[in-house]
């Protein structure tokens, strides 16, 4: 067995203008830790011969396999197929399998096939075929010098579909690797330097095969032990002796020892308690609501949202008075109390959130600043509510706003349940 | 005049194992293309010191300027700032403005400061400081054979400030760059294949220094022409010249001729137009909502949303009856339907979106499938609903009907208003 080490390239401008955010390489990441397999480098680079094919040179000098994403579509700015082609020294061929799928796919859309859609089935003579489910443009391998090369279109889905279904399962041919074991544990309350002076005792007593690391995001820090060995029991044992001291250690700070968002830490709390919850948002439009809907099973705990956007809908919906809002405001702690007690009442909940605030970057007042937000949290006997003040980007102050509400139902919860 | 080329090297284990999605990039892309700099690489290494003293190496080789995000905090596993110490040859001392600025920072939150926040005033003699106003690490310029190298904090809003306030409005001390102009249009309803056929023609006519990409997403496909010169007004004229032409080509498919997402496309025509929209979501579960808000100004069109993630709330607030239900089912053209003409009512807006479906991995049943889903979108004369399926991941199923439903709401402002 051995460490083996691997790195992503990705190709595409829009990549390097900034037009698009590169999700593809955090899952591909992810997939390839799994079974053990190291990521040394991710590198963009252009649609751009050289570029691309220094950058095959260069990563192939570093490791032993080389992913590739991008530049396999039909148009003439994906260049990324001829250039393999001729890197490996192949010549391009037919390949008949890969026609009949890409036909078989336009029969099925009941739509007319053009050439330019048949020489998706071009391959170079010296690669692996990976067939593509998802789509038109197959996945390739090479090998050159020991390195395994693989090519894999940029559509995330169809990409993700092939790591899964075709690259995944054939590492094992290729590759012995050893074993890495991930343990992130999240903490709320307590900053960057202080959290690392309290648990200076636990990081320096790490052995040399255990690294820890510092992840600050949304005002909270993450914290992560990563292992890696060759003989998994034994690893796991001893990760998990360090982590479980490392939980010990912050506990008092301790929001989830699993590595989830913290809508899925309030979604599983309120799923174990058989409990239910709505919110009644303003400042964040639906924000916490698309959160906590974006996970698979939450059904079983998110019942609904009132978006209050413009405040016609608070006080039609949320019984705010126009009274309250000429004397206190909307962003106010009596308000935010009214939307949360209305929308459990609304939406026959045991628990709510209601946020009020104001994201920037218009809308402030001498009195009310831009990133001022009320947020509060109720259930049948009791509400609670909190101001923040967060002074960012819009963006950025709907996401802090967001986590902090749903860390503020958290503590509720436990406080009160 | 010259064309200048940049590297963005971003530092941090949580990169290479996954866990962060890497957005700082493209913005900084972006702002490099605004000034004229063309960045070729972008790579991200782990905290481990070969790795990054390489990757400083291997990109001075083919670039002029390199810039460095992450590995500045004040935790053990940050080991950036030693290793340019060592890497320009500079020695660490104490900078008493940043010192000051620390302990000013911590004096206004009144925490006490410990000996690793001072660190954080400790630079390498060899470097130009960049003040941090948003947080305690400064931003480092260091100068080598003709090469710039500037290191800034990986924290996204920190690294932002310092970008926009320091290191953009240095640039021009150092560098005479060229011009680089992007013009985008959206297209929905044609495939990239026979888009690239419709284009043929302006694409073959494109001169050397324009070139275009394709991006697909979501159903759709963008187009960018991208044009590099050093006669600014020479090369807009010749870059909307080609522009012009590839609008007027694909006119029967164009969203709009701006790189704005579809959201703010609906956002700008209900503007122009003085009208308002509303949202009623079921499996969306508030996107549709938190897209539109995320815009500055959307205030001005957007009025709220009622999320029946639970039936009960479409049958409490939307008016769909069990009966309904029973015969029909929610995902159905009946119920989508009423939901969209009952939060059109609730809401008194001018336009309104319902969507009811089912975005997997669960909930599916023979008739339905996963990515079933129907969409309506109503004004007071007239509801229009239709049937999408899209079986993807749940994130790409939300994220998919999201997009077409604004598109549909589109088309339907366009046709009836």
């Amino acid at each position: 067995m051995e460490k083996v080490f691997a790195s992503i390239i990705t190709i595409g401008d829009e990549l390097l203008i900034g037009q698009v955010i590169d999700t593809n390489s955090a899952w591909m990441a992810q997939e390839l830790n799994k079974i053990g397999i190291i990521l040394k480098h991710r590198i963009a680079v252009g649609d751009v011969w050289n570029d691309i094919w220094q950058a095959l040179d260069e990563e192939s000098k570093h490791v032993s396999l080389i992913l590739i994403t991008g530049g396999l579509g039909p148009t003439a700015d994906d260049i990324t197929k001829p250039l393999l082609c001729e890197y490996f020294g192949g010549r391009m061929v037919i390949h008949q399998p890969t026609l009949d799928h890409v036909t078989h796919i336009f029969e099925k859309l009941n739509r007319p096939m053009i050439d330019r859609n048949a020489k998706q089935a071009e391959v170079p003579d010296n690669c692996t075929v990976l067939k593509n489910e998802r789509g038109t443009a197959p996945g390739m391998l090479f090998k050159k010098d020991g390195k395994i090369f693989i090519s894999l279109p940029g559509v995330p889905h169809e990409m993700k579909w092939l790591m899964s279904n075709q690259v995944i399962p054939m590492i094992p041919e290729f590759f012995k690797t050893g074993f890495i074991e991930h343990r992130t544990l999240l903490t709320a309350g307590i900053g960057e330097s202080f959290l690392a002076e309290m648990i200076k005792d636990v990081e320096e007593a790490l052995p040399p095969q255990i690294k820890l690391a510092y992840l600050p995001n949304s005002g909270m820090v993450r914290l992560r032990l990563t292992a890696f060995g060759f003989d998994k029991d034994e690893l796991q044992k001893e990760i998990d002796i360090h982590f479980q001291l490392l939980k010990q250690t912050v506990k008092e700070f301790l929001v989830t020892d699993e590595d989830i968002p913290m809508e899925l830490v309030v979604g599983n709390l309120l799923k174990q308690k058989g409990k239910s919850m709505a919110t009644a948002e303003s400042c964040t439009g639906g924000y916490i609501a698309h959160l906590m809907t974006s996970h698979a099973g939450s059904s079983a705990y998110f019942t609904g949202s009132i978006v209050s956007y413009d405040n016609k809908i608070k006080k039609m919906l949320l019984h705010v008075t126009e009274e309250t809002i000429q004397s206190v405001g909307v962003v106010s702690e009596t308000v935010v109390k009214q939307m949360a007690t209305s929308v459990l009442d609304i939406m026959q909940t045991d628990y709510s959130i209601a946020v009020s605030g104001i994201m920037g970057p218009g809308g402030a007042t001498a009195e009310k600043p831009v990133g001022m937000v009320w947020i509060a949290v109720a259930n049948k006997e009791k509400t609670v509510a909190k101001l923040f003040n967060f002074r960012y980007t819009r963006q950025r102050n709907i996401e802090l706003t967001a986590t902090n509400a749903l860390n503020l139902l958290r503590i509720f919860i436990m406080e009160n349940s």
